[in-house]
């Protein structure tokens, strides 16, 4: 079955579940777009807006339509929500994806109730606001979208996964839940750790020095623009992925002490590393697209 | 004496020197404006591109003709170009400025060789990218203005450095060096070494995941951007300013070790308080800018 020809239901209509139905119904992606949410006024203004094209009043009704079910609601609700549609949910679905950035603990309550049919989904995209309210059809152009496999994970859901990735404007990587969360917390999950506590550190100093917040600038907003976000977010990555974490962390505090120690010029080449580091890692992007042309 | 009678000398003619002069020659703020680089091919394009009214072969010639002499050179070479000059100035200068990002210590060994002549001078503003090439009449728009007096000096200097913030578009702010050190180094300096930490742990982890490039997204750009940047002036930030960087490290290794330690329940606390230390340290620069109208 082509995603095409698919029914998907959306649960949670938060920024990422609100951004990927509003695109998949707008771009006429799929064959149709129902959507649920625990708040019922999020699932009326979604199907006013044109975000979904059926209003779903229960999870259960969501599942009975869709033949690829996608999770969008918080980490800490995925297990809850997944039992509770199970029973609903027909024989002719096909694939059911979680939308969570992190893989590994989702995956191992979710797998075993889907089997085949279930495989992890992680685009690399969000906003420092979130809701339905900051939804964006655009939100996953040109974003990778992780596609990871389980034991039992079957091609077909493998291949709906991929066309989704295709059909939001992303670009599908296939990868281990471990590898996944690996990475994940090198480049998002423990950034956001680091951005909150300088911004906890401004915060504090300005006690010291009222001066802080006169001189903050462009330099203080991005490298904390990450602990602007969703606090409940955060700490749902760092709560299931906090192994990776604080194994970073470790990595991380040898490196800042050993900026902190250097001299001059032994700063100077770190400096200089670091900002080689940082071009090759964002190129990175640059050559996944080229290399999937 | 104003500012719009003053012929304002320029030494270095990078993203800083080159923004001040082509701000000031484009709005025709000052009487004239004379550059001089350590590299005769910058003062050339200088010259050509209308940033610069008057080209200077060397230092001394473009001490001559300035009433305000403003030294956008490294930090590394303040005191040696300041020393170099201060034979060539006349008796008609009025202000003497660095624009170093750090103070107190170039203040130390500026402020006796000029005495009420000099003040410090430091706009909040930047870029990742640094060179004439880059240089931006608009940089300074709306930026704040760090200007310090020392112990000698003068109301006309002070009152001309106001005049240059101006000029500028950006917002004038009296602060002593002290102060303005441990907030710079809380907004900028420091951040620059732990933007500069995380880069280098994905180029480390980079070798053990090779994901970590390919999940590279928004997030982890912005939270690094400040590490992109120039090395020798990371490097000479914090070697000038090295006690308050420490100091804030050892403040910062509490606070992320306090949010590796949290509950879920904790984490998501601290997490939502970073988010509100971030948005008060911002609106900060809004509180500046309804005081001053």
């Amino acid at each position: 079955m082509n995603l095409k020809n698919c029914t998907v239901s959306v649960f949670g209509l938060g920024l990422l579940g609100g951004s990927l139905a509003w695109k998949l119904s707008r771009d006429r992606a799929v064959k149709s777009v129902a959507g649920w949410s625990r708040n019922p006024e999020t699932v009326r203004r979604a199907r006013e807006t044109g975000v979904i094209g059926r209003a779903c009043a229960t999870a259960e009704e969501c599942a009975s339509l869709g033949d690829v079910l996608i999770l969008a609601v918080p980490i800490r609700s995925m297990e809850e929500t997944a039992r509770r549609i199970r029973p609903a949910a027909g024989p002719a679905v096909r694939a059911v994806f979680d939308l969570a950035s992190t893989k590994t603990e989702v995956g191992r309550k979710l797998a075993p109730l889907w089997g085949p049919c279930y495989a992890g989904f992680h685009p690399m995209a969000g906003k420092e606001r979130g809701g339905l309210e900051n939804a964006d059809p655009a939100l996953f152009q040109g974003a990778v979208c992780a596609v990871v496999p389980f034991e039992n994970t079957g091609e077909e859901a493998l291949g709906l996964a991929e066309e989704l990735a295709e059909a939001l404007g992303g670009r599908p990587l296939r990868t281990g839940a471990e590898e996944h969360d690996a990475a994940a917390a090198c480049i998002s999950h423990f950034p956001v750790l680091v951005a909150a506590s300088l911004a906890l550190l401004a915060g504090e100093e300005t006690e010291l020095h009222p001066l802080v917040p006169l001189l903050a600038a462009g330099g203080f907003r991005d490298t904390t623009r990450v602990a602007g976000g969703l606090p409940e977010l955060g700490a749902d990555m760092a709560s299931t992925n906090g192994e990776q974490i604080r194994r970073l962390a470790g990595k991380y505090r040898a490196i800042l002490d050993a900026l902190l120690a250097a001299s001059p010029e032994e700063l100077e080449a770190l400096l200089a590393r670091a900002a080689r580091c940082r071009e090759a890692v964002l190129a990175g992007k640059g050559t996944l697209s080229r290399k999937r042309g």
